[in-house]
């Protein structure tokens, strides 16, 4: 090649870079979520037959052409979320956050220092707290929660959440699952629309469901007491929450939410415990491609161990379940790589 | 310019074009929301000071680095459905859905023959019919919306809306309105999620919100009785459509019902009738941009001209708050260029 063929080339080869560049400045903000994946969508689940289950059927509901495709609009997860994308022990982290709760407005109720059960939470003393027996629970958990607007509780969940810690001193928000982000992450790319589907309260977790999972509140199913309109002296109208419960999404009541709430069956299902089984049940009768997914907790290393006799998210006739329908169960302990992701 | 300069340059071209197809090649699938709105977004709208309002407010809802940017997340936009999305009159066209299926019905229920309201209803007698009061017309609702699962329910209505006819001639489906069609279109390619929330049935609707508007059954909310869960001897499970009303969905109750569904304030809100009117008080209150929009139903060639004495979608203290709070009322006759589609 002589001189002026070759300052041709180059030139042509810097053109050919100039205009890639320029193609993928263009598709750029068209592509985050196809960029954004890295080459194991998973890298906190180890190698295995569960990872393996896992990427097999995302890979083929979204093959086109496959037997197994699910079209775009139809790509709909579901996640329970304590015990599920976040951990639950020693008590469901919402009872936690109503207890913390309390201490906050004790300043404002001097008559709680001898008054029931709030006497003893302030006192930190949970034997006498347990002793008022669920009232005592459900009444702690109605003050926590109510006799404010939405948006008053919304900024409520969002201070705790940025700075409370679990008592084994992590940030609760610290808490979420490492392989669960990746999952949801790798499903979302995938174009799967990912719901959550919890017994908690639904305004608790839309106080920090899009942060930590990046799932935004319309996509966010929860029990939920009502709220009621009113018009403020100023014309200006707020939501009061009440005590009054209306949704309560635990057991079969997830599967009426989710068909009150999305009205389509999901095509995949992840909980970890019995109250969850009535979602993997409706999960696995779809007649196309499904995965119904249990999260067995097995590590009482890096996080807990239990199953049928844990008052907090028991799993025992799920469990019994998934071994007679061959539901996928994630082993903790040997299929997770990671549990937490690195503390901030 | 000699030749070699010029072959050069035409190379250069020709490689231009090349990459220029290759990087809309790559954009494409990405692009396709940006590629589909023609130069005019909403022709059916007449040009003027409505048609205006909403361009310059989407405008600058969605102009980046603007005093009344709304980030994409919270780009909520909530369309009633009777009266905003499709016509209401002379009866809900649910209530005409409900008739037609008892007549469905009447086969297997030989007895209605000589049982009210449904004696009324098989003859055609409207008069009769009504003389049962709110509580004939309820038991109607509740015979043709319950005792089936809620996927045969979902046939049912598909079934319907594929071939029932208004009165007037049209099918029911030809009875939306183009402009809304064009609007919905618009927003959505402007990246707002667009939900409806009405009062009418949510299962009923999600049998052709999607078809008819593009809207997927989980941005539908509307009013819903009571499912329950079964698991049939079979083992499959299924959902039963109970009578006992859950949701309604209407007048206050639909910005409690936007709180627990979406979870975030709407930026965008457009009904036509008294029962609309909090979702638009609420909406309005909004601290960043927003638009609330009323429409006023004053074609009586075209459609129907009807407001404040109107049985069916009352439109009186909303259009009184409508003129104290400048919210954007559209003007049916002198707005809309056209109001329902070509027929088919």
């Amino acid at each position: 090649m002589n001189r002026q063929g070759e300052s041709h080339m180059l030139r042509n080869i810097h053109n050919f870079f100039r205009l890639l560049i320029l193609a993928l400045f263009i598709a750029a903000p068209f592509m985050t979520h196809a960029q954004s994946l890295p080459a194991d969508p998973l890298p906190s689940w180890n190698d295995g037959a569960t990872k393996q289950a896992i990427l097999a059927f995302v890979g083929s509901a979204t093959t086109e052409g496959g037997a197994n495709y699910v079209p775009v609009e139809q790509r709909i997860a579901v996640f329970d979320n304590d015990g599920t994308l976040w951990a639950e022990q020693p008590i469901y982290f919402q009872i936690a956050f109503a207890l913390d709760r309390i201490k906050v407005l004790a300043v404002q109720h001097p008559e709680w220092k001898n008054q029931q059960p709030y006497k003893a939470i302030l006192e930190g003393d949970g034997k006498a707290a347990a002793a008022n027996g669920p009232e005592g629970l459900l009444q702690v958990l109605a003050t926590a929660h109510t006799g404010m607007t939405t948006e008053q509780f919304n900024t409520v969940v969002k201070d705790w959440i940025a700075t409370a810690k679990h008592p084994g001193g992590r940030l609760y928000r610290e808490m979420v699952y490492q392989p669960q982000l990746e999952l949801i992450r790798y499903l979302r790319a995938k174009g799967f629309k990912v719901f959550i589907v919890s017994g908690g309260g639904v305004e608790f977790m839309r106080g920090f469901a899009e942060t930590l999972y990046g799932i935004p509140p319309e996509q966010v199913i929860g029990s939920s007491a009502a709220t009621a309109y009113h018009v403020g002296p100023d014309g200006v109208p707020f939501l009061m929450k009440t005590d009054k419960v209306e949704v309560l999404n635990d057991g079969p009541g997830k599967v009426e939410n989710i068909n009150r709430f999305i009205g389509r069956r999901p095509v995949l299902a992840f909980g970890n415990s019995d109250g969850d089984k009535e979602m993997l049940e409706w999960t696995d009768a779809a007649k196309g491609a499904h995965l119904a997914v249990l999260l067995h907790h097995t590590d009482a290393v890096r996080e807990w161990a239990y199953d049928r006799a844990s008052p907090v998210g028991r799993l025992d006739t799920a469990l019994d379940e998934a071994a007679a329908k061959h539901w996928l169960v994630v082993d903790m302990k040997s299929d997770w790589k990671t549990v937490f992701p690195a503390k901030q």
